[in-house]
């Protein structure tokens, strides 16, 4: 069980992963069009509102968090995050990027109310292989130090966490 | 001449604008998809590198830009901000967002090579009335530091220079 | 007991404080030689060493924390926070530069391997008032939300919490 | 005259430069004393005053510039570097605090007016040697790519510049 959340976290990078996604491809326009009361933005809203831990997953383009994310997290209430507990994850392809969650990803999820948000992890893009099935192998001393934060991150979020991702 | 731009900067705040939005309403799916081919994607990039100057406008949300603007500059290419001079507007309902641009906007900017970012403003929402005819006007002396900045654009962006705006 | 922690907190703005500060006058001169094994750095090494949960305060200029704080950080460990809970606080003229706190002061934090940074809070200057025989009296509704604060992070940082402060 | 430029604002790296460093030891208790009026800082702000450029060099700790620096910083007027080009420049252990320049200086410069910030550099500690008569020699592909930074900054700052360097 605690080992598919790194591959949850990190859906962003295997579309064809069979868990559901938060927002499919047809869905996508709901995000650009600031409709806030589109079904899929609705369930969104629905599942952090649930959840008590959040992994937030984000390849770093430009030196920041996609646009992608941003869009879903600005159609979100303010303060969607309030109580919540947050684990940070970021994929890219150079460590030259590696402050981008600490200086422009974690800022954004304080402003929304976030209460605790664990030490995260950035993943080279290099680390991360998706086979043909779908499936994801993670290199081993990567697999390792995510596996850490996640018992971390389940710690902080409390004994029997509901968890949403995002990303 | 002078003062049709901060009306384009602020485009965002006006969809009836006479002018032409970089990206209309239907073309937003090209931003989502991360579509690098889509028309509204290849002539928006053309519009950048032909540009000199860019005035990239975006209104606050989460304490930082919108994922709507950087959904599109994560479209363009790495560098397509090389060699030409940049004015960053930001939108906000409260003066308490002011360092958005400064520590959010400012470094994507410049991971994309912006060469010259010159100072910014940030502007109150409640500063701009959105007319019924869809004109825009701007408190007063709002309107006189917005001018101020775009005449310091212009003579650091050069003689003649071609201006696109994003936002 | 509860209500002497924003004091504590934002003792910089009161030198004549009757608690110990972590370095006095004659000490400063630690920090910028980067001596290490000054008395006074073993002694704030230690303390840190010591505390479950730290208050930092520091005063925005130029956007950002001050020289002074971050001086003391430099020398401490790199992961001198690890484990430990944190409540940034931050005082300045004006509300425009709130957002110091979480994209400047933060980073800074987690990259010392803070696990848990409450939300802080940014005291407006002219809320606090420093009284001629050194105490110290705080706007109440600020007074209010300090002391909410000073609870979510004595509740977060455990039972029987030993707090340092810095700032 | 193009080639010691690098070799000024990394002289952080090389207190026996035969160049006079800004302040010496013994002035350092200036910067945390807040001694406006101390000689050092008032020479350092008509230095400043002075310059049309501004090489900004600094270590990396912690994920940000020094608080040596930045108490330099603190005592210069808010606006110092209004109308002055600037050239940040920042040295590290490893190139994971890349973004530091970009996330954690850039801002505090803006604050102070400056105006034309060009494209600054994240030099790896590695690539710098300091020989034993106290002069330095850097790795041939960074020397390259500082001079052809140096370069620019010249052109950017004007004819015939005057240079000011701080870190």
């Amino acid at each position: 069980m605690r080992r598919d959340k790194p591959e949850v976290a990190l859906r962003h990078r295997s579309p064809e992963s069979d868990q559901e996604p938060l927002l499919d491809g047809h869905q996508h326009e709901a995000l650009l069009g600031a409709n806030f009361s589109h079904p899929a933005i609705v369930a969104a809203t629905e599942l952090f509102e649930r959840a008590d831990g959040v992994v937030i997953g984000t390849p770093v383009y430009k030196a920041a968090y996609s646009g992608l994310l941003k869009s879903l997290l600005d159609l979100l209430p303010q303060f969607a995050l309030t109580g919540k507990t947050i684990l940070p994850l970021a994929t890219g392809g150079t460590t030259a990027h590696v402050l981008a969650i600490d200086y422009a990803l974690r800022p954004v999820l304080t402003s929304m109310g976030a209460d605790h948000i664990v030490q995260g992890w950035f993943v080279l893009d290099r680390d991360i292989t998706v086979h043909e099935d779908g499936t994801i192998s993670i290199e081993t001393r990567t697999d390792e130090t995510l596996s850490r934060l996640i018992d971390q991150f389940s710690t902080a979020t409390g004994r029997t966490p509901r968890l949403a991702t995002a990303g």
